[in-house]
C-alpha cells in the first residue's frame, strides 16, 4: 500500500510499504478513508534529523475496520471508526479516569513499531480501547468534522476543560491554528462570556470569529499583551488557552493571564524550562495546566455537537490532497498557505 | 517601642523604634499580643545583603486594636484581632474573589513604609479589609493556634484547596516545616484518604502523624521518589503539596506526582525557571498551582476548627521568646533546633 514517510526535516515522501496485518490478538486493521496533516507534524518537518527517519506519519484518521484480532470485542469488520492520536487499552486506572494519553499500555502512533495514518491502511493496537465507532457511512459530508475528533477538536476542548472554562469567564486563546480555533469553539461550548483570539492571519481569525471569538488581537509580544489587558479592563483573562507550543506563546500567556487565573497548554512545548517563580506563576497564584489531550475521552461528548451541527469543526480544513499530494500538503502548511490539509487516500 | 530589625543575613536585632501612629484614615494601630518567626523569614536570614537592610520583620500577629482612622468601620479600639500576612482592602474585584494577596490596593508587610509584626505594636493599613475580629480575650490558651491563621495554617490550607484535595485522594506533602505539617492537617480536613509526609526530622514528622499523615518518608531525592511510588502502587500521588520553596522540592514533587495530578506550591520559590515541558509537567498532564496564600480568605473557614479543637495548629510552636529573644529565635530556627518560635512582646 501507499504511505507517508518523513526522511528528515523538509523531506516527506509517499512510498509503497507492506500492507498492515494483525500482529496481536488485540489489533485491528483499518482501511483509512480520511486522514490529515497536523500542525504538530510541522515540528519534525522543521527540525527532524535524518538519523530519526524514515518515520511513518499521521495520527488522525477515519476508516473502516477490515480485520480484527481474536480478542477484539467492541468493533467488527465493516464498522466506521475514528482513532484518537494516542492508542490506549481503555481499562487501566488512568484510562478509566479519562487520561488515555497516560495509559499504562498505550502510546503514540509515531513510536517505533507503530504505523501512520497518512496511508491507505493501518494496524491499530489495543483496538477495543482505541477505536470509537461512528454512526452512518464513510460517504458522509461530515467526514472532515468527524476527523477533528481524532485530535484538533478534542485538543482544543481539552484546553478549555483543563482551564475550567465556564459561563461568565473571559478566555484568551493564543494561536490561530486549527487547535486554537477549536479551542475558541470549545470555550464557547463551555459558556465563556468573552473569547479573545490572538492571531494575525485574517482568514484564520475570521473563522475564529465564526467559532465564537468576541475579539481578535493581531498584535504580538508586549503590544499584544497591552491590547488584551486593555480589552479586559486591565485585569487579564481568567483562562488562557495556549495552542502553539513555542516559548514566546508561553510568555504571551503569562502576560495576559489574570491573577488567580489559569494557563492551559495544549501546544506541544518546544522548550523544557520556563519561568514558574514568584515573578511569573507563583506571585499571582496562576495555575499552569494542560498536556496531550486524551481525545478518546471526549469523542462521546463532542460527537453529538458535530452530528447536530452546533459546531462545524471541519471548517479548519482548507485544502484536500490525495496520498501522493501529502508532501506538497506539508509544504503548504509550513508556508502558511494552508491552515490544515485533509488527506483522502 | 521595641521592634525586630534585620540588618543583613544572620544579623537580627531588637531595637527601639518610634511608636506607630495613624497615617491614613483607613489605618489602625494594633498593640501586639502574640507574634512569631516564619520559615520564610529564614530565606532573608540566609541571604539578605546589607544593602537591603535594616528591614522591619514579622508578618504574623494577634493583637488588640488601640486606635482606628476615621474611615475604619469594622474594628474598634479594644477588639481582639488577627492579621494575615498580606494587607488588603477587602473590596476590590480580586479580594471579593478571595485572592487578597493580589489586592489592587494591598501589599505585604515587608514592603517599604510598612512595619513588622515582631514588635510591640504596628500600624495596619486598610484595617477594614485586613483585620479579622476574634472571639474571646487575649489571655486565651488558644492564642498560638489562632496565630496560625495569620499564615501557616491558612497557607497549608491554601495548598490543599488549590490542589483540590478531596475524599479518596492520595496526597503527598513535601516538607516538614510548620506549613508542611499544617498542609497535612488541611488535607485531612478536606478528606484525603492517604497522606504521605516527606520529612526527615522525627519530632516534626511525629507531629505530622498526629495531624493526620498516614505514612512518613524520610528519604529524599531519587530514593524518596522511589519510596513514595512504592507506597502508591507505582502511580504517585494525586496531589503533591510543596511546602519548601527550594528547587529540589520542585523536582521531588515532579517525581512523585501521578499522571493527571496536581502539584500545589506554597513554599516561596527560591528559583524562577524550572522544567515545565513534555518531560516534566506537559507529557503527563500535571497541573502546577499555588502561590502566596490569601489567608484572609480562610480565617472564617478555619476559625471554627481551631475553636472546637478539631485541629490544634498551635502545636507547631515549640519555643517561646520575648522580643529581646527574637534574634536567638531566628538562630534556633535556622539551626533546626526549633520548628517555629512564638514571640510574646
Amino acid at each position: 500500500m501507499r504511505a507517508t514517510l518523513m526522511y528528515a526535516a523538509g523531506d516527506v515522501r509517499t512510498e509503497t510499504v507492506p500492507d498492515p496485518t494483525l500482529e496481536r490478538p488485540t489489533d485491528a486493521v483499518v482501511r483509512i478513508t480520511t486522514s490529515c496533516i497536523c500542525g504538530s507534524d510541522l515540528w519534525p518537518y522543521a527540525s527532524m534529523p535524518a538519523s530519526d527517519g524514515p518515520a511513518r506519519m499521521g495520527h488522525e484518521f477515519l476508516g473502516v475496520v477490515e480485520e480484527v484480532g481474536a480478542e477484539v470485542t467492541t468493533v467488527r469488520p465493516g464498522d466506521f471508526v475514528v482513532a484518537p492520536f494516542a492508542y490506549s487499552d481503555g481499562t487501566c486506572a488512568l484510562c478509566r479516569e479519562g487520561l488515555q494519553t497516560s495509559c499504562v499500555y498505550g502510546g503514540f502512533w509515531d513510536e517505533p513499531g507503530q504505523q501512520g495514518g497518512q496511508a491507505e491502511a493501518i494496524r491499530v493496537p489495543l483496538a477495543d480501547g482505541t477505536l470509537a465507532k461512528l454512526p452512518g457511512g464513510t460517504d458522509t459530508a461530515l467526514a472532515p468534522s468527524l476527523l477533528t475528533l481524532s485530535d484538533v477538536f478534542g485538543t482544543g476542548y481539552h484546553a478549555a476543560v483543563q482551564g475550567r472554562v465556564e459561563p461568565g469567564k473571559t478566555v484568551a486563546v493564543v494561536g490561530d491554528g486549527a487547535v486554537g480555533l477549536l479551542a475558541v469553539a470549545s470555550a464557547k461550548l463551555l459558556g465563556a462570556e468573552r473569547i479573545v483570539l490572538m492571531g494575525r492571519h485574517t482568514t484564520r481569525t475570521d473563522l475564529g470569529v465564526e467559532f465564537g471569538a468576541t475579539d481578535v488581537v493581531a498584535e504580538r509580544g508586549e503590544e499584544g499583551i497591552e491590547r488584551v489587558r486593555e480589552l479586559t479592563g486591565g485585569e487579564g483573562a481568567h483562562v488562557v488557552l495556549e495552542a502553539v507550543g513555542a516559548r514566546p506563546a508561553y510568555d504571551q500567556a503569562l502576560g495576559i493571564v489574570r491573577p488567580g487565573g489559569t494557563i492551559s497548554r495544549v501546544g506541544v512545548p518546544q522548550y523544557e524550562d520556563a519561568p514558574v517563580g514568584f515573578g511569573s506563576l507563583f506571585g499571582p497564584n496562576v495555575t499552569l495546566t494542560g498536556g496531550p489531550a486524551p481525545t478518546r475521552a471526549y469523542i462521546e461528548t463532542l460527537l453529538p455537537h458535530v452530528l447536530d451541527g452546533t459546531v462545524d469543526p471541519g471548517k479548519v480544513f482548507d485544502r484536500t490532497v490525495a496520498l501522493d499530494g501529502v508532501p506538497d500538503g506539508y509544504r503548504a502548511m509550513a508556508d502558511r498557505e494552508a491552515l490544515k490539509v485533509l488527506v483522502t487516500p
